[in-house]
């Protein structure tokens, strides 16, 4: 850990605090917050855990649960209190005071993230009326089934408060982001250099690997158990189907090919996403114009990524230009908000949400040729007042190497 | 894609086939088999699919939905089909012929793993009366009360009947383990070389990280994305209360220290997860009991492990080991089933579970020492009539380096 215990637990102590004001504004008495062992996004942003393994574990002789999940229980006043599923053992130095798990490996039914070890917290606050669940979606049944059962008389409903206030960053955050921008400059420059080193005949899996053994090397922490999502890549031709795919390690880099890589790591918890495209060898005039509309739309976005304009009017400009120029944006895929799941609201630009400041967006727009041919760039861009600011600034040009 | 799809499809058939014989021992006219981005073992083991990407994605304007997951619906003639989170996109060739899926990341409500789709395949399929599902500990809540609202004259059961199989390996399966565990020696062969050479000073993220490099390397294809759990090390010390803990960048190995390493990786999918002790200099005398005492007891264990023995029994045969040696078995834990999920069932050994021919286990007995120092080995074994035979080989003397 090389953040500061006391600066991480002075940021949380603040997020809790904003969770609490929306709690009482939309009339939640309790506030549980879920995250499982890839979706740990909002449950780490107050609490700083994040479950690093799953499994099957024994909780009798004829009985088994499967681990992957843990769960904040937050109400209005008392300390917050983090719920741990058996087997999962938190072993880091963590910014909640309450902990409920199991001791070691050999937890009991009824330890940690249990139905009733949530119908104390529930019945130890006093008179409630509502709560509410947050990362409802991937919520386990058995556990709604049983608080359900429990208290008929409570009203349960999804909540979207945390996911909504983790799209607004603090300086803290933007600042984290800096760094993780700066690594992901290294993972492009750990494959331009393997490109012009190796060049035609280097596979897939080589380009991938090679940045992100880069990426993991400059990461002083460990989270490799909890990646954020695989790295894609796109050399030539589809796989599957798909443009932008797993790295091949069957499929390597021809004289000509247009070679689009989307690196994903993690720094210090905070993501990394970010794209570049190259081309081996001579490029082609139709490319070449191509490459150029995507860069203009892409510096295009990033300046109108301003406060109050809505995330889909993004998209209907990047795609607009595109036409303008000959071409169609990929997919109508635009990007998406960044933070602790990597992929976060506003998603994507179809949301007819107003962007706020110091918002966190991943902006890339892409332009398929020929269906075969994937041209774009992805930046980490902060949301100011003046526009778009990229965290990431690995030249995007010349595109032929 | 190293294996060749066709075998992979000729497994997959005869996985579907036994499933479809105990559904119909366990009068399920249907299966819905759960995975989600990490705990996606029973998942792949029926479809070759795994979810490999999590996040938030915008289903409409103002709707947006938590993306992990997927799910196989089987009935007892139908082909299976694959229904998948809208956002994630399946980009391998996977042993499946119809799958829903949304396209691309525009994908809406509806399409993929939802209720509706679930409620055509029930209706489709004709007269349901009970439906298991698989991984339910952990199977979305709004999908279960959608399903239990539409139907409310069919019986949702928790099912084990996947969990059940895949406890019990094929050719192929132990085929993979074998080069699984060569892989693991590799890991091994890599520590003990950097603790050679480096020796004190070396930090424990550099030991996890030069084995999971080298481990990267040697494996043919791309799972990083879903890598199974987090290798643990313990130099010394407890970390945050822990013996067994996530590397720490800021601790390094002293002269005299323990240090006990515990790798996981995957190849091919299929797990790698081993351990092994070596010392930094001087071994004390206590220090060198504890370690005969403890390939004492992983030799018997492996010798015992049999079809037919009560999985609890290897514990108990572990533990009174110990007493008599004058030690304690670590937190009574012993190892764990090994499959798609790593940790799989017979979990530990607490579950008074017969073993069977062809089950793989991860036996891992560990002694502490003064609460600082632990001591222990870790072998994937294939349970065979004639007992277990570890598929891993990398030394495990001598203790000194």
């Amino acid at each position: 850990m090389t953040i500061p215990h006391d600066v991480l637990q002075s940021e949380i102590d603040k997020r809790i605090a904003n969770t609490r004001a929306l709690m009482a504004e939309r009339g939640y008495d309790a506030l549980i917050v879920y995250g499982n062992n890839k979706l740990s996004g909002s449950l780490r942003y107050l609490t700083d855990y994040f479950p690093d393994r799953a499994g099957w574990i024994s909780l009798t002789g004829t009985e088994t649960a499967i681990v992957d999940g843990a769960g904040a229980f937050i109400n209005a006043s008392d300390p917050p209190v983090l719920l741990v599923d058996p087997g999962l053992m938190p072993t880091r130095e963590i910014c909640v005071s309450e902990i409920m798990a199991g001791e070691g490996f050999a937890a009991k039914k009824g330890d940690g993230l249990s139905v009733q070890n949530l119908e104390k917290l529930i019945t130890d606050t006093g008179s409630v009326k509502r709560i509410g669940i947050e990362t409802f979606d991937k919520f386990p049944a058995p556990l709604y089934a049983g608080i359900i059962e429990k208290f008929s008389d409570i009203e349960i409903v999804r909540s979207t408060i945390v996911e909504e206030l983790r799209m607004v960053k603090s300086d803290f955050d933007l600042e984290m982001f800096r760094k993780a921008g700066r690594i992901a400059d290294l993972g492009h420059e750990t494959i331009i250099n393997l490109l012009k080193e190796k060049g035609v005949g280097v596979t897939e899996l080589e380009i991938i690997r090679s940045a992100e053994h880069a990426m993991r090397t400059a990461n002083p922490i460990y989270e490799d158990s909890c990646s954020s999502s695989p790295s894609l890549i796109c050399t030539g031709h589809p796989v599957a189907g798909a443009l932008l795919h797993l790295p091949n390690p069957a499929k390597s880099v021809h004289r000509g090919d247009i070679v689009h890589w989307d690196i994903c790591m993690r720094f210090e918890g905070y993501p990394i996403d970010n794209a570049r495209t190259r081309c081996m060898g001579p490029v082609a005039e139709k490319h070449q114009r191509a490459y150029e509309a995507v860069l203009e739309i892409q510096r295009a976005v990033i300046e109108a990524a301003k406060p109050g304009i809505l995330a889909n009017k993004l998209v209907n400009l990047a795609e607009q230009m595109a036409i303008d120029r000959g071409f169609k944006l990929w997919d109508r895929f635009l990007g998406h908000g960044l933070g602790w799941d990597i992929h976060e609201r506003p998603d994507m630009g179809i949301e007819e949400l107003p962007l706020k400041e110091n918002m966190v967006l991943a902006i890339e727009p892409r332009l398929a040729v020929d269906n075969i041919y994937l041209f774009g760039n992805e930046d980490m861009v902060h949301v100011t007042k003046d526009g778009g600011v990229s965290f990431t600034s690995y030249p995007k040009e010349p595109l032929e190497i």
